[in-house]
């Protein structure tokens, strides 16, 4: 059976929030977190977006599938700083038979801070592009467990 | 006398390039360099981008002129590992009254590993939105020196 | 009154332990952690060590009293790999007038992975060396609240 | 034959000194470069003392040969700041049959900064202990090429 090019994703299920407290070593001398670090954020809030439906992202590496990052983005609307608490909102936004995408939005206390976009290939540990198989279709189309 | 909002810039000097070695620090455990990574090798290649055109962005910086980032994004083609000798070339793409934009490629023996892109807001100490004055645009217009 | 050089501390209120996840950008290309991530390990987990006795690091910073560290060393056991669960215990080991000490041990799963020491100096904003006050240390000679 | 357990050293070919410029992102909130920040250094500064004796330190990773650090420490004695130069002397203090330490002393502009010391174990890609080999030994032991 051949897979859809793109799957559809339900609106309810495919957002999770992840809090993250900013380390003072993600600070740079302008006082505020540094652009780059906001990458790794996005990183973990993917890894636990996972966990929350029930998959460790190190066993997927472990299988041989890697979600590699293609491309990336930030919005910077307002700084955070050391010790902040970061509520990061997580969506998977498109599901395709080898790809996805997922867009993110931090806060602070209510109020956007970044938004995010990171979109991915699923390769082997050759690094050549894969199909997602069904149970990781399974994974990334259901809701937290 | 009001700057235009979009100053002509010259495609023969706006742009310049940078050679950065890949430190084992920046590697991740897929083997190679972490896609977040990338920020940072694109703002030393905008540091040194300024330095060739006879200023060190510190003393922008001590003059309480920072060219925040207030929007980031990056292709990843190919990855980069340990050691490797990357080429970023930085091109001063648009420039307007209060803020600029680079463009990046980063190149590995003349093949495209990754493409970027960074917009940037002047702000002073306070991060109040202020309009670059003209020695800095005289700076931004400028060719190597 | 003149604080003595040496203050006795509570062996059984000193200590404090804080659990640390592994993210992906904490690896290197040697599949584990990266040697010199250890040391923001610690950081979070003094940062930690003072919240549980009731005070924000950045506070103090914002009122001008910094433990700057003035020496560190680890001694590497055993590697910590991607999403392992670290418990990290510190323990404040020593304080004097101006200064202070901490040790720390990190365990997987009860296996000592990492010990580490920082050494801390009071200054000022201005850098300047300055003796920790009675607030101060009322803090660090609590235990957890 | 067997390899003495203390390799002598010549002092006046086992020091190499690297000039490295500091990043915008090694520094922190308190306009420093992160304490952290500076194991990083040490490692760069080993790769560079490698290179000038002919070998890339990739090249015996890729053979299996692994300098893993087994210990590491650091006195700060002053601060570093965002564009500085620093200097980095790298020393071979010590060389036995299965370990080796360097010492390192970071300056800028003559002045002390640093001082830092890493312990290595030679091991291979399983993580087990091994001799180094006569090549490495003559690498070691020579001085720059």
């Amino acid at each position: 059976m051949a897979l859809p090019s793109l799957v559809p994703l339900n609106a309810e299920t495919s957002t999770s929030s992840v809090a993250v407290r900013v380390r003072f070593d993600e600070t740079d001398a302008m006082g505020i977190v540094h652009h780059g670090r906001y990458l790794g954020f996005l990183e973990i809030a993917r890894v636990e977006w996972l966990r929350k439906r029930g998959i460790r992202y190190a066993d997927w590496a472990a299988m041989g599938r890697h979600l590699a990052v293609v491309e990336a983005s930030c919005k910077y609307v307002q700084s955070a700083r050391f010790d902040d608490l970061l509520e990061i909102e997580v969506t998977l936004s498109e599901l395709r038979a080898a790809s996805l995408r997922f867009v993110y939005v931090i806060r602070r206390e209510g109020f956007v801070l970044t938004e995010g976009m990171t979109r991915h290939a699923c390769i082997d540990d050759d690094g050549k592009l894969c199909r997602l198989d069904e149970a990781m279709f399974d994974v990334l189309k259901r809701g937290e467990v």
